[in-house]
């Protein structure tokens, strides 16, 4: 076995981890490539790790690998952790709706392989962009919400994402129900297009219109059962002025949600993202 | 008579404004160096225009040229207007606390001759800062709030400032009366440390570091009965990380505040905004 | 005749430019939207401005407006000017070679209606985008630059080009000939891959690398004679670290010149851009 | 002994260096706090490490750990690394001229305690800025450069500085010999006025103009006998446009320099900046 892996952890600080860490995966033939760590506090808090590791040789199956870390480190620290190889590409689902510049910009950059990860549905609740989707060699599946029945749209959605690894709400613009989304804890990322928390709920772009704010933003974030409140994991901001309409807001904010919603997605790909309560550590 | 001169005007938008306001200054003598429009909408809307103009010879006194200009186009487009001088330098008080990084930012800038202003009073509810104030050659008054008695501080404090053209409150941490405020209407400029609409109210940075927002922010309005909601002049942000605890979220902010805030009082300084209903236009 | 029109103009400053522009625009039935104008020196130096105006009902052709234009205005003041019309949309040739990342940016936002023009053309010294361009309904030639003979591409290139207002060279990686260049004066766009004047010439991300810059950077300028030195339209900068190889450089710098071009080519196609010598006033 | 120490090291990157590392601090009772590393190639490239620890009750002497440490890890892996306390306050000297934002930036951020140092000297070729100097409690020396006599004024700074542990050049306008530079090996940052390497040399800011950049720039950099080529710890840039003369330049520019040159002595003074040939990894 060979190949890139990488190891996210989560555990009560205290002193001697890296070393453990560091030690059993050496004396197993790996070779650290990066290695990232945060403290919430030295005395008492809560400890992050992110370390990716090569190994040519690996001593042992993968399987046997997570058995004895466990064991080894894992149970010694009281460890919240998990080991994804880059080798096991993630599958991914877009749901979207007829605003399609973050589809765009998520498949174009699938195009170039800045994506590592496979595209395995994209869902939309309109069928204008089928045409654009397939020609990016994705699987198109049109899912309308008839008469307001959420209920079985998302009954059917569930069927064709059953097994992605992740979720991306591309702006969809339908609410999702809190029985889909714990069906992917920390595993759906939605672009919102403020600067959250400003300006929670519908048309962000009316509101700091009306606000007259200097700065537009834009938030990628997981989705939990509290509409646009979950773990922040980007944002950014572009600055406007008085001679901004609503449509000017909508399109230089476009370019905002296409750049933090593709960042995020990439970052979670990577497994640089740890959800910790209700806010993110991302190791970039 | 010779000089600088700018003139703002906010009228309904009609053909013709840009015309007759050039030709009336032309006929008069005086020079366009600078002009800048905006309009709400060319049907219907309203009409925002600043324009700087040079006057060498200019032929009648101010008055006569400002009861002129009054008369011939003012009245006929129904304007609201005003021309100010650049030889009438303003008067400006800036009230502070403890925190002295926004008041020493402005002195500074005001010692490099880029506050283009006379400070006339600076006063603190707390004596330590008057020797660094002294130094730059402003009057320092300490104002102390007794037995939480703001009414009294206030009236002491109106007093000092009741010719200023401007009061800043460079990070002043009590709230000010609506009394207090109507005395200087669009003419009190706060920082607030945050991106305001998000985190109105008290210790914005603990209420980041608990959203776990990936970017801070400051912003610079008037100041207006309801509290943080005055229009905004000026915002910025700046990024941050997990890593950042709260305390590092002041540092960084301290920043972005002092920027923010010397950038919105030059502006106002230079005749350069207009307030409109709970917005600004700024021209720059 | 209605519709919206720009008025760009260059002449010697003096008083009254403003004036006559706007009272004969006026007198003809035309209502001004924008106007921005910036002199370098009010006394001897040059003035530029920019005017958008509607006329709903002008009371003349446009050939006549301009006839007259010209001898009331124009001839006074010594203006070096042109009209163009909002209607006469802009016909624009895109060369590209196998990078398409700045190709696809502007079809795509050309696609979205944010680009005000027609594509006319897109040519490529290589066949790989053909699909991709002909899906976004803008007609494709395959030019190949055969045993180096450049002359011989650039002869079948201007034959396609011929009448386009602006040739965009979407990372064209082939230096055009000054016979080529001096077809389209102030007309050619290029994209450079670095913050000029830093890192003329081949390979800038290499160059960048070697010099170990914390900023990476993007120009839009108009093609010259000289390599990389002509205009300035717009540029932007974004940051890098020691970890970013040769390859992260290209890819972080691929988001900067999608968007720096984009903003140039806009700004082009709605005469936001004046050339004055090696310089441009761009009015934003 | 207690207390926070960092380690850096560089060295010849290949498997287990790590694991050494942190076990041999853990085993002396050292606490991690932040460990950040970097290889420029896992095979055959430079590895980084940039590790700071807490040590409550270290079971030796700071001589006994270093000399355990060069023998245990450092000759193992060809190391060449070095530890630093931060009790042991680094002392600086700033050398300024007549401009003096940089300088000022500096002093007010140290009495604000964010920069971890003790300056023990200010030298000015001009006497102006003594008192301001003093008045932050810093040592005034005026050494003027008689008769362009820049030996000996050299001379006489060498003597006030010879023990500084960091040289600070805030906009400090001669050249130094490469004698003086070579006396404090990157241990003298500089602050240049533009995006290195665009500009290089006098007045950049007049060069940038001459240019027409949409863009200004500061550098931060170590110096080396050739002048502003030396490794850049940090830059950054801010938008500027046509409306910006050469004065407006500088006083922009001035933010840009005072903030960069802030960031690259703080990050000096806290050990996060490696230099490696001609550039720098910098750990933040």
């Amino acid at each position: 076995m060979s190949h890139i892996a990488r190891l996210l952890i989560t555990c009560p600080d205290r002193p001697g981890i890296v070393s453990a860490v560091t030690t059993f995966l050496y004396t197993h033939g790996a070779n650290i490539i990066d290695l990232d760590q945060h403290s919430t506090d030295p005395e008492g808090g809560t400890f992050f790790l992110r370390l990716e590791f090569h190994a040519p040789v690996l001593d042992m199956s993968r399987t046997a690998l997570e058995t004895a870390f466990g064991e080894v480190v894992g149970e010694r620290f009281g460890m919240d952790w998990r080991l994804s190889y880059a080798d096991d590409v993630k599958t991914v689902a877009v749901l979207a709706s007829r605003q399609d510049h973050c589809l765009m910009e998520l498949l174009w950059r699938y195009s170039r392989k800045e994506l590592p990860c496979r595209i395995a549905a994209v869902i939309s609740n309109h069928p204008d962009v089928q045409k654009s989707v397939e020609s990016f060699g994705a699987p198109f599946f049109h899912v309308p919400v008839t008469d307001g029945d959420m209920e079985k749209a998302e009954a059917t959605m569930l069927e064709i994402v059953r097994d992605a690894d992740l979720v991306v709400l591309a702006r969809y613009m339908r609410v999702l129900s809190g029985n889909f989304v714990s069906a992917f804890p920390d595993r759906i990322i939605n672009i919102h297009h403020s600067f959250l928390p400003a300006f929670v709920g519908a048309d962000p772009y009316r509101q700091a219109h009306d606000k007259g704010v200097k700065l537009i933003g834009a938030t990628a974030h997981y989705v939990t059962a509290e509409l646009d409140a979950g773990p922040i994991i980007e944002q950014d901001t572009a600055r406007v002025n008085h001679r901004f309409g609503v449509a000017d807001l909508k399109t230089t904010g476009s370019d905002l949600e296409r750049t933090v919603l593709a960042r995020a997605v990439t970052w979670h790909l990577q497994d640089r993202v740890i959800v910790h309560g209700n806010k993110t550590v991302v190791f970039r």
